[in-house]
């Protein structure tokens, strides 16, 4: 039985590992890709995790697994597929047997103790895992736009990492469609290499930071289409147009490109959550700073919990006020 | 006119520094230190901020700082003696003249504007300063015991900080007063040159991280004085004896040594701020998550703040999140 599973192994799991391997927990990382990381792996250049400037996301996402890798973390490949409270009463029952083995006095303590602690039992791809408490570290993917074609040409032509797709469209013409940070920071990776890049946003203004703007503002072979909302995505095997719609004049049009970037936002990957904590309407799990949850034992760090900025920074700050957390739960149990 | 003037260039102000270059806020960094990096430089070894495992602390202090200057952060070197809300109407009238110079149309608009953002004057030892914002993040520093010798002593065998003044006291005999993470560090630092270390703590067990105990109580030349506390430092010139104190038998004893460590908490370095924003009755900036301050236009990062855990990675995280707060607080302005 663990004292803490956390599940992912982005920014928020992997500074949890760090915290609650220095705190002396028992504790295991559950990451069911084959690599830690989470969205960083996939963000062309990070340059606000104050340390690490204009760091790879690839490599700062190595980074922060070798961290924990080097203090002796424990890590498992593992989905989790479902999570189960461990009824109190039950789990007595289970270990009467060894408790008929030990001597009554240390026993009953144990026994005292183990009722407190009940925990949880995730079940996951790579069999059960028992643990007293659980931290949700999982992340958000990306949101899609669900428009016809999308899914279809996913894979070929339409892209929701420019980091990772980026370089196959060398010389082409690409659309990036958001207006926020990763929307621009995607078109400006882009225009590195690509012939032509549209921005496309449904709005007459960027969300993305002033400093980003400006960048994108500079660049020559970047235009950008306002009140425009993509419509729909065609081609013949790989994609080749793009139709879009002015929203404020009604007005559509046909670009041609090759590739779609969608950057339309992100959702929390918090599936496996429902009913075992409060989740907001987008999804969210509901905790504060402090990662504490609804449900006694369960908590969450990193994107996949209710705040105002999700950055590298803010994840890995999460990692460390959740560990506290937990060791608050286990004296106060 | 600066839209934020950042106190303090620790972790949390060298964040904030970051994270409002790359909004396009104009800022300033103040730092009355000849150096950037605050607690942190002092700091022997980090080994819990996500990333960068096993750092010696200058080195990462050094790291925070050249990416601040990488983007072209401004920084001046001032210590702020007291802030001062700038009247709307009286800031208005100042400007007076320059209004005539202008056009009406334009003044009256920027009129209105200046009067909702009428901001604050920093008086520092290095002039005014005009600024829409403030965000202080000045930090914390070392509490001292009050007992008698302590002061007389500093600089003479008393000091608060192992990793800056250990070498002096290589294969002589030193005390380190706390029971706390930095203590326990302290005593492991010291002990790797001393000949002996004391570890004078008033309680019956240690409050540092299981994994810090367990490598303290590893060392055969550390001695643990539990439920003791430290009465009086004496010498001639320097330091000599430490007279200690049972707890619980009340017994008293003279340790025969050559340095003293206090170790024993921090406090918020607050003081300017007192009426400028509510504090608790510990001193710490009364701020959440969001680093929102009681004053409007007020923000508080670090370990100024009240919050439950002041690490490096979560004061640098408040830098992130208070720049987002003082964006919503012009946007909403």
């Amino acid at each position: 039985m663990y004292d803490i599973v956390i599940i992912g192994s982005g920014p928020a799991g992997l500074s949890a590992s760090i915290y609650a391997k220095r705190a002396g927990l028992k504790a295991v990382t559950l990451e069911q890709s084959p690599m830690s990381g989470g969205q960083v792996l996939t963000t062309y250049e990070v340059d606000n995790y104050p340390g690490l400037p204009g760091i790879n996301g690839f490599d700062l996402g190595m980074k922060f697994r070798e961290h924990a890798d080097k203090l002796g973390c424990e890590f498992k490949n593992a989905e989790v597929l479902a999570i189960r409270k461990i009824n109190a009463e039950a789990q007595i029952k289970e270990s009467g047997a060894q408790l008929r083995a030990a001597s009554i006095e240390s026993r009953i303590q144990e026994e005292m103790k183990e009722k407190e602690e009940a925990g949880f039992v995730l079940e996951t791809d790579n069999g059960p895992v028992r643990t007293k408490t659980v931290l949700a570290a999982m992340g958000a993917t990306h949101a899609k736009l669900g428009i016809p074609g999308e899914s279809d040409f996913t894979g070929k032509g339409v892209s929701y990492c420019a980091t990772c797709d980026g370089a196959f469209f060398r010389g082409r013409v690409t659309a990036v469609i958001g207006g926020g940070d990763v929307a621009v920071e995607d078109a400006i990776f882009l225009a590195r290499g690509c012939e032509k890049v549209y921005l496309i946003h449904r709005r007459d203004e960027l969300r993305a930071a002033a400093i980003l703007q400006k960048e994108l503002m500079s660049l020559p072979n970047v235009e950008i289409l306002w009140d425009t909302v993509a419509e729909r995505i065609e081609g013949e095997g790989t994609v080749q147009k793009l139709a879009v719609k002015n929203v404020k004049t009604g007005r559509e049009k046909a670009l041609l490109v090759d590739g779609v970037f969608v950057a339309v936002g992100i959702i929390p990957s918090s599936h496996i959550m429902k009913g075992a904590a409060d989740c907001d309407e987008k999804g969210y799990l509901i905790a504060g700073e402090d990662c504490v949850t609804s449900t006694p034992g369960i908590f969450a760090a990193g994107d996949i919990r209710t705040k105002k900025l999700r950055q590298i920074v803010t994840a890995a700050a999460d990692g460390a006020n959740a560990i506290t957390s937990v060791l608050e739960y286990f004296t106060a149990g």
